[in-house]
């Protein structure tokens, strides 16, 4: 049985996270590859139902450690009952946003202390991490502009404000810097086909050069 | 402007937790104490909608530890939004289950680290804790009679089997004897009236009497 990977796709608003993660999956599924998509908050019936929690209604509806508390309860019944299980089989796991948009969000973002995160990080899902987190980088107006294009119910975090929004692009930039062995910071605002050739060197790079 | 406390009430199922935070919010209301009635799961509006992942559906529809990440992002969200602005205003809060069910039902009763309940304590409402614990003790058998005979949906915890309700009655005990400045155990088979003579006692010595 081939080795699965968990890849997580990270970044603002508007970045192009979603599309980016379905043409990585068409693409390895071309090579036989087994893969699972799935999307944070949410990607297992329980998260799924905390997920509405998050995106949904007023901006303050939560504060920002209640918030983090809802991600990571919704992360380990995600992980526990769709991404491990996933591994297991041998499948690779394309993950839209996981950890890190927690702590550029409520960390980063809303100023939650960083090691807060860290320590519900350690207790819920503990040494387990991404085998690669391709951070898809923007300058914070281009992906508004994107985002508020698409409408929909789900724009609770797209109403905070440009200085959170800016707050959070650095937040992703100082992760990546932080875990260089697992981030791949790809600059965003160039075409989709010019992202997609970006990601797929960063996967051929980073996970299938060295498993062979 | 008048001191007001914080009481829970902890006890198993069918014990009269609802029935004795009634009638001591009465009783106090009547001696012209201003009071605010709340309950766990619960007790805001966000944790409210929570309360509804939680008391309803599947036995196993969380693990223990996502189980507990929603207790304390309620738990988070009900102290912040109506149990501390309560105080502050020099009101008593009357609580229907605190933390100590969370280190009972997940801990004591599903085998979570109690550590971990403890770091998720800590972390989200740092060293404020009840001036009174009201724990209504009651064989189990007897506890899950009466809730039983309630009928309505949340019966989520009522169906997780005898041996599990033993854990969390022994849970209960042991918290009370490693919190004898904080709790006190009242046996709850007797009769409604005889019971609410012990709280009322209870609240005597060990808050009114100690103001004095």
């Amino acid at each position: 049985m081939a080795q699965g990977y968990f890849v997580t796709f990270e970044g603002g608003e508007g970045a192009g996270k979603s599309t980016q993660l379905r043409l990585l999956a068409e693409a390895l599924r071309r090579h036989g590859i087994p893969v699972v998509t799935t999307r944070e908050p949410g990607g297992s019936a329980g998260a799924e139902q905390i997920r509405s929690l998050l995106v949904e209604g007023e901006t303050g509806r939560w504060d920002s450690m209640t918030e983090a508390l809802l991600h990571f309860a919704a992360r380990r019944d995600h992980v526990a009952r769709t991404v491990w299980p996933a591994l297991a089989e041998g499948q690779w796991v394309l993950c839209d946003r996981f950890a890190d948009s927690t702590l550029a969000y409520q960390g980063y973002g809303h100023g939650l202390p960083h090691h807060a995160i860290e320590q519900l990080y350690d207790m819920t899902i503990g040494a387990f991490a991404p085998d690669l987190t391709l951070i898809l980088d923007l300058p914070v107006e281009e992906g508004l502009r994107r985002a508020t294009g698409r409408g929909g119910d789900e724009t609770r975090y797209e109403r905070m404000g440009l200085a959170f929004h800016q707050r959070l692009r650095q937040g992703f930039l100082d992760i990546a810097q932080h875990h260089p062995e697992r981030c791949v910071v790809l600059p965003a605002s160039a075409s989709v086909d010019v992202v997609q050739v970006k990601v797929l060197e960063a996967v051929e790079e980073r996970l299938l050069a060295r498993a062979r």
